[in-house]
């Protein structure tokens, strides 16, 4: 391991660069400056002022997306331009031997994904999308819940994520460009909780909403069941002024919930069982044992665990990738089960019906 | 109106009886003491030790129904047993002249609830329902939201009820005496909708759960769509060891959250639509404006609105019902649309599929 690492610090950082500089462009190169396994070698950008303001502070600006794919030095390439220009970049890029990352979400649909993928595989390049949330630690504190076994069998997740601004008035609210809460925000909180979750989904209901725009969903809830008996809610909402929590995780044996991004939350496990012992919750028309909370001598209140993250060991990743060394951690089966869920999702929303039978479990 | 105070005030109370002496036997009679449009005229019961503490409370004890029914005294009967025997007794009440409140569940199924609410008209007598969650303050709050618009347009109305013991260990565990959450818990969340919710029910698609019971569930997630794109979730859970709110209520310009029974909660109005400014959240993976809190200068929060209940008020209506100055407050039709929506949502869990076409809005 040791050796290892010695022989990385050796090797020059791979080049990368950024197409697209707006808020995530921007983000990426920031990342790239901070991560000794990658270095920014400029950015692509069609707006003068965006041009500008990289020049500003000392980055390269390349003439056009020709004058980078000229440019050998470059291995990979991050796009990180509205929705509906993926395809046609990242496939040019690809053409011409760049390894990719791909912005979320990757592409408008299923079939421009396979299409990309394939000229992945034709060209012999990377193409991976940045799931930048996986890196998120209110994730890995469920993940680590789920694997150490923490609730006992979980048979309900629930993951949220509530706005109140509506959605954002850039691309992002046009369905032409790929915009919608389903495309921006699910696309994190599927891909969570596919790779959490490798059993198959049975079905799915869900049902999309247009509160404060027209042509693209606002958010969405949707219905997912597991094999093995496992209901998952995914709630993503906008015009919610107070948010429920981030994260609600049931088990046979405790409760977790992570509130916000922040973090705070708790877990609430359950210390004797057999004493159901209740003192009755009166309200005004009558009263309730089933209800009522349990006293505190019959359950036991915890901290949420600590987790480590570093979301540069994305970049660090995609660098051995590029060098052969590991493979991208954001895998095509991944991304493809993730894109066929949402589009399940949509055509629940559209038919107003369960759908099934769409799901392939991806191999880790 | 205080003309007909004083008319009542002359009258004299209506003698109730209590068929089945448990937990909500022993709550009616004790609402019959404190209510003075009506007085306990005694109990039965067919357990020895129920029999006793009700001789010792100096309550009169009926031999058997037999007795009961022959007692003309006693014009209004409430029924309080399993709910398996309901159809049978009710029936036998009415029949024998006696006007009934059957207790919630009112019936094992809707085929049941029709032959008693023919027997009912056959009769001439009034048959309803304990529907007493109707009293509690929490849906006295929500209603008064929705009435006074005071949230802007609803689109989305979230009702839970959280326990963590399980489910009760008497009859309410068995399918065969009528148990399950959905008929003890479920009922009550469902007709609190109803009342609220005129408009037809377009589709509802559910599931069940067997957390820590076989042989009936132990709750249930019901995604409810009605006319006029509102969507309702309803949720029963009796293994949460840390509780989501009772109530959530989206309207497009604030949002309400009524934690519990005590009534903690709070609304929060936005107040400058336009200033969709954020401080971004940053997050171990990123950062985002969209799910940023909003800061305090574009919302308002407002306590929770007062509101008043009496249950007693059961028992007023109830009493001027038998005299036929009014009509009873829960109506068959009510209670018909409530069950029929029950069994859609035990359809929707045992098939998997969207159920539709099944509602008939009540006239109120």
């Amino acid at each position: 391991m040791d050796a290892q690492k010695m022989t990385e610090k050796e090797l020059e950082p791979v080049k990368v660069a950024v197409v697209g500089y707006g808020g995530m462009g921007k983000w990426h190169t920031n990342r790239l400056d901070k991560c000794e396994a990658v270095e920014c070698a400029g950015i692509v950008d069609i707006k003068e002022d965006r041009k500008e303001l990289a020049r500003e502070l000392g980055r390269r600006v390349y003439r056009d997306l020709d004058e980078l794919l000229e440019d050998d030095e470059v291995k990979l390439v991050t796009v990180a331009t509205p929705n509906h220009l993926h395809k046609e970049l990242c496939i040019r890029l690809m053409e011409h031997g760049k390894n990719v990352i791909c912005e979320k979400p990757v592409a408008m649909n299923s079939a421009e994904l396979d299409e990309m993928i394939e000229t992945a595989n034709r060209c012999g390049v990377i193409f991976t999308v940045h799931q930048n949330r996986r890196w998120d630690k209110d994730f890995r504190i469920v993940k680590k819940l789920w694997e150490e076994n923490t609730l006992g069998r979980i048979f309900r997740i629930e993951s949220r994520t509530h706005g109140s601004r509506g959605i954002p008035g850039d691309w992002r609210n046009k369905k032409q460009y790929g915009g919608g809460m389903l495309m921006d925000w699910g696309v994190h909180l599927l891909d969570q909780l596919l790779l959490l979750l490798p059993q198959r989904i049975e079905s799915v209901y869900a049902q999309m909403t247009n509160v404060t725009n027209e042509d693209c969903d606002d958010g969405f809830t949707a219905q997912l069941k597991f094999e093995g008996d496992l209901c998952v809610e995914v709630q993503v909402s906008t015009s919610n002024f107070i948010a429920l929590p981030r994260w609600y995780v049931l088990g046979e044996n405790g409760t977790a919930l992570i509130q916000n991004f922040k973090l705070e939350g708790k877990i609430v496990m359950v210390s004797d069982w057999e004493n159901r012992d209740a003192v009755p919750v009166n309200t005004a028309a009558g009263l309730t044992k089933t209800m009522a909370p349990r006293t505190s001598d019959t359950i036991q209140e915890y901290p949420l665990p600590e987790v480590e993250s570093d979301i540069l060991d994305y970049y660090r990743n995609m660098a051995k990738a590029v060098r052969g060394l590991e493979q991208p951690i954001v895998t095509h089966a991944q991304v493809k089960r993730v894109f066929r869920l949402m589009e399940a999702i949509i055509q629940s929303h559209e038919t107003g019906e369960v759908v099934r039978d769409f799901d392939v479990p991806a191999n880790k």
